[in-house]
This record gives C-alpha cells, structure tokens and sequence, in this order.
C-alpha cells in the first residue's frame, strides 16, 4: 500500500496538506513554488492531474478517516481540492486537533444545498425560495406555488450540472424522483439575465479581499467561459460583492470561496457556494495580480492577502473541454501556442468528451478580441477547431 | 546509489530533462505545470532547489558523463540549468544522439569567454579588446596599450563577480596571477554608463524573439537589482536588441540566452553570454506575457515563441541576497507580502551571507515607487531591512 510511506518514512511536516489531487490542486502547487511553501498533496491516485507534478505526494483514498487522519498528522494546516470530504471523517479529524482550513462548518455549506439554503436564507441572504421534497406529488406541489418549470436538485454530490433537473412537469417530475433516493430540493426556475461569480478570500485573522465580478457563460451547468470583469452595472457588481463578503464572514470562511450568482430580474440570487478555488478564478494566474491559488495559501496560512487588481483591462478564459474524438490537447498545443497571448493550462487528464482537461486564459483591451482568440485556442486543444466556434448563450 | 532508479524503474520519456536542480530549473518546472510539459531533473543532491518541488527527479552528478549519458536517454529533449557541464560530457551525449539544445557549440560561447571573445570578435561582434595572458609582466603589458586598471578574468567557471578582477598596477597583477594556473583574459576597464542585459530565444527551426532591453544594477558583481524597461535612448535599444539577435543567429542558438552588455562610451559592448533562462529575466514571470522559462520550454521543444510584451509600463525585480545574520527569508515571508503588488520568489535554499536566495518582483506605472516597494520587500525577507535601503550606484 503506498500509503505506508507516510509511516514509514519520516517526512518533513508539510506547511500546507491538499486533500485531492484534480487540476486544483495541482495549480495551487503551481502557485506553492515561488512562495517556498511545503505543500503535500493527498491523491486518490499517483497519476492524478496534481500527483504528476508535486514532490511530496501521499496516494490514499481521501474519503477513508484513517488515511485522512494519518496525512493531516503531516500537515500544519490541511486544506481542500473539492468539498466532498464525508463529514464524519471531518469530524474525526477536528477532533484529532488537525487545523482544518476551511472549517468543516464551512465546508457543509458548500456540500449540502439544503443546509445552506436553510441557513443562508434563515439569515437573510438572498437564496432562492426553496421547498425539500421526496416524492414526485410534491415537486407538483411546489410547481403549483412557483409555476412550471421547477428546477429539482439532489442536496449533495451535485456538480457541473450533475444532480439538477429543469423538471417541466408532474410526469416529468415522476421520471427524476424514479431514479433517486432521499430528499430532494425544489426551488422556482428563474429567468437568468446573466451567471456571475465572486471569488473571495478570508483569513483566520479576519482580513478579507474579493475579487472583482466575473461573467460565467455555462452551457448545459458547465462552465465553458469567464469574462472579467463580468459586463454589468457598477450598483450591481457592488451588490454581487457585498454578498460574497457577507457570506464569507457568515460561514467564518478561511481560504478561498466562489460564489456563483445568478442576476434575475436585477436582483443577486445565491446559486451554488465552493468553499475553495474555483473555476471561475482561474484567470486570476495571469490577470490578478495575486492568483486564487496564491490566495488561497495566504488565507490558509493566515498571511495577508494579496491585491486582486486586475492586471489587464479585459481577461477571458475559455474552458478545454474534451471533444468527441478524444484528442489529447497536448497533441494540439504548439498550434495553440501560436495565437498571440495565449496562456494555456492543461491539468495532464485522460480525454474524454466533456471533460474538463484545462483552460486558455488571454487579457487584452476589448471582449470580442481576447474572446475570439481564447476560444480559438481551447478549440485547437480541444479538436473541435474545424467547427463553429463559439458558445451559444 | 538513488540514480539507479532510472535504470530500475522503467519512466515515461520526459518532454524535457534539465541538467542542474538549481533556481532556474525550479522555476522553468514552475512553467513546466501549465504547458502540461513533462520535465525531468537531473540533480546533484536530492533537495536542491529543483528537487524541491519536482515531481520527477533525478539524484546525479552532472559532471559524470555516465550519469549524463542514461540521464539523456530518458529525455526527449536535454536542457542545461547552468554553462559548466564539461565538453567531453557534451561531446559524449551528442555522439550518442542526444537533443541537446542548445547545442555543444552554442554553450562553450557561455562556458569559455576567451573562445567567446575571439570567436564573436572575428565576426565583428562589439567584444571589448583582449589578450591572453600566462603571467604578471604580460598583465602590465597590456595595461601599457589599455592604461590601468586593468580587467582580468579566468576564462571559463566565473560568475556572479568571481573569477573576475580590477587590477590597478603590476603588483596587484602579480597578486592575482600568484593564486591562479592557466591562461587568463586581460581586458581594458571600461567607463560604463550603464549594464543592460537582452533576453533572446531562438527556436531551431529559426523563430527568434528578443524580451525589451533591461538594466541590471550590479554590486560587486552581483546583479542586485533588473529594472525594465531600461532607461537609455530608443536608438541604445535597437542597437542592443541588434547585438541580442545576431548573437543567436551566429551561434544558432536554441532556447533562452542573456545578453549581458555594457553602455560604454555611448557605444554597446558585450560584458557575459548565458545560454540559458538568467536572472535579468526573471522580471519576465510576472512581467512578460510570456516568462523566459515558458519561453525555454517552447523554443528548445521547437513550439512557436510568445509574445515577450510587457505586462506593465515598469517592471523591477530585486534579488533577495542572504544576510549578514543568515535569516531564513520563509521566516519573513509574511512581512514581505503584506506589501502592495509583491510577487515573492523564494529558492529553498539555505540561507548564507550574499548568496541568491530568491527574488521579489513588483509591477507598476512608475520606478521610484515600484523600486522602493522591491527593495523594502527584498530587505525584510533578507533580514536587512532595519539598514539603508538602497542600492549604491
């Protein structure tokens, strides 16, 4: 088992333990280099996105306490790659007396949308009206109360459109409830003017930065671009910001959180918390001047946070998502690399069609430009250049 | 004998390996990650800087040319992370097949100043004047043509000031030739004006950019300080940048050189040649679109080269030097960074008095602030901020 090697051989204590090993993790060891912290990270496997480019990597299963418990013994302060960590083990490590950056509070209000709802709403946040359910009458209920169509959401687990359903009616409601167990949320479909989202980061000793507002451009619950700063309103982006912030201060965050918000009906309405970096600030490595991943370790270090102006005055990054003949993007890379002022990302994953294999970030002075050549050069990685390129709103 | 490893265990074929686990290979893996390129180290001790937060290391010495030798053969592409691998070793691998770049003929340019001085001279490169000499009546001989003081230099194993001498009289000449076997290099002291230095990168199949002109504030010989763009006439640029150029065409470089030129006399003169990613370009990671490290990776991978504009009007970089007291800059790495737009780079190496143990760059409109920000950042992580700062001229 390679995880004995943590027992067996005695390791340096890590300034900083990453549980999981995706691309977010291996861009937050990206951002460890120049800043000489130690980072560990915890990989499920040893060719995961981050173990491929980490020295100090532990393979072990992130959701087995004992694991888990033996790699935060490693760490000074240990942090997270994803939110799905099953409480439990959190509990045991709190317990333990590990330093778990975000707090495992924290955390559930990224994992369980029905606790969040509740408790976000309960304090006056503006969360979407929102019912819990079992069964197919009850989603019709609710429809009756918000009109068709509702939008029907597992509590937990959910991501990138996975565990969400625009239900248009009782016979359709039927159909989702017949392929799931346990409770499910209800919430109104709203009509969407525009998916923004505020990164933001807190440390242990208060002192709190956001960063400015992004447009998201999500496609079937992908995202598959981000524009910033998002082309709103100054009175709005004002309010998107200030509900990021008081979030953060409500959850008692530390680290890094995305808030991903809708604009309805020109009012912010709170769609979906990550207690972490996020996507939507991955073009803060080449247009913040301090990245979300750099954030991050200042949060999770209780260092002072860093500025989060942008360094250009327009920065796009387009999503590589994996096309459907599975083309390798590094194959493709040099063919990207010719477009001018294209930093690409690749996280080292399998193609598969859909995937999330990196990301092109370009900044520049005006949207259609920089937009166009980002999403020239994912469509280059991708294998989908020969096609229409561009993302349908 | 860890080296064996790579002989026991097979590995995948690296992109590209890196003779030398010094700062510049810990920063060209930092680029490494994003390209998704695969790099190997080949490293004299395994917590060098690089293998520090490598992922695939190899423990070595890069002077033993069978070590180089099995190192090559695992890699698609060799690359140097400093000039003094010994020809004999690079004569090995290259009748062996290896892809070296640059090439053997390219790095004795850096290796050897005499053959570099000679060979650049004959093609009418703007060399200083020079003579070979074995003793101290031939030093004072040619201080008969050039006038004292003169510049004595071994040909080959200096840098950062060492190997290098002022001499004012034939005593001190005798002094120095005293300690010394071999041939030495005598050159005029020249009244400088100023030290810039021009990044170029070349790619074999002849794509050539060069990054803006930069000066370089050396004490002692030690570069202390990058400021770019440097401050001298549009015509003085040209005219370094030209020099830059046909340097890499004439000694058809492949991947990353620095330029090291004096202003002299209102006239260009080249001071050193590093064929490799230098410290006058580390500005580049935040203030270059394209980092001179990224910019090695693609030119010896022979990707197209990017865009070298910088990302700011003014861009310093200020060298962390270890202090008198031997602080660990980590210690002080939250004080640093509580300053405004400072993006710290630290080495991971033990802190000694002068050494280079990392640098701070800072980006912005204009130089009095964006430099006093960069020193005020370099001092306190040098343990030297309660003296002047300030850097004498």
């Amino acid at each position: 088992m390679l995880f004995d090697m943590i027992e067996q051989v005695p390791r340096q204590i890590a300034d900083v333990g990453i549980v999981g090993g995706g691309q977010l993790a291996r861009m937050t060891a990206q951002a460890a280099i120049p800043l000489g912290v130690r980072l560990r990270v915890l990989a499920a496997r040893a060719d995961d996105s981050a173990a491929q480019v980490c020295a100090d990597v532990v393979v072990g299963s992130p959701d087995d306490a004992e694991v888990l418990s033996a790699f935060a013994r490693g760490c000074r302060v240990v942090t997270f790659d994803h939110e799905l960590v099953p409480v439990p083990a959190l509990a045991r490590l709190d317990a333990e007396g590990a330093c778990l950056r975000p707090s495992t509070a924290a955390l559930v209000y990224a994992q369980d949308k029905r606790w969040q709802r509740e408790r976000l709403g309960g304090r006056g946040f503006p969360v979407p009206r929102h019912r819990v359910v079992s069964d197919g009458a009850e989603i019709a209920a609710c429809a009756e109360e918000y009109g068709w169509p509702v939008v029907v959401k597992t509590p937990r687990g959910g991501y990138d459109g996975r565990g969400v359903w625009v239900v248009e009616s009782a016979s359709e409601a039927e159909d989702v409830v017949g392929g799931l167990t346990g409770q499910l949320l209800v919430e109104p479909w709203l009509p969407i003017e525009r998916e923004v989202a505020v990164i933001v980061a807190r440390r242990p000793s208060g002192e709190l930065a956001t960063y400015p507002v992004v447009e998201t451009v999500q496609v079937d619950g992908i995202c598959h671009e981000v524009v910033a700063p998002a082309p709103i309103s100054p009175e709005m982006a004002v309010r998107a910001d200030r509900v990021a912030r008081e979030i953060a201060e409500a959850i008692d965050l530390t680290g890094v959180m995305a808030a991903e918000l809708f604009v309805s009906d020109g009012e912010i309405v709170i769609n979906e918390l990550a207690t972490r970096p996020h996507n939507s600030g991955h073009y803060s490595i080449e247009g913040s001047t301090t990245s979300q991943f750099e954030q991050h370790l200042r949060a999770v270090l209780d260092w002072p946070l860093g500025s989060t102006a942008l360094t250009a005055p327009i920065v796009v990054t387009v999503n590589v998502l994996g096309g459907p003949d599975g083309q390798d993007p590094r194959n493709a890379l040099p063919s990207a690399l010719a477009i001018e002022g294209v930093h690409v990302h690749l996280y080292g994953k399998d193609a598969r069609p859909g995937r999330k294999l990196g990301h092109v970030t370009v900044r520049g002075d005006d949207v259609p430009s920089v937009r166009e050549r980002a999403r020239r050069a994912a469509a280059i990685l991708a294998g989908t250049a020969n096609e229409i390129v561009g993302v349908s709103r």
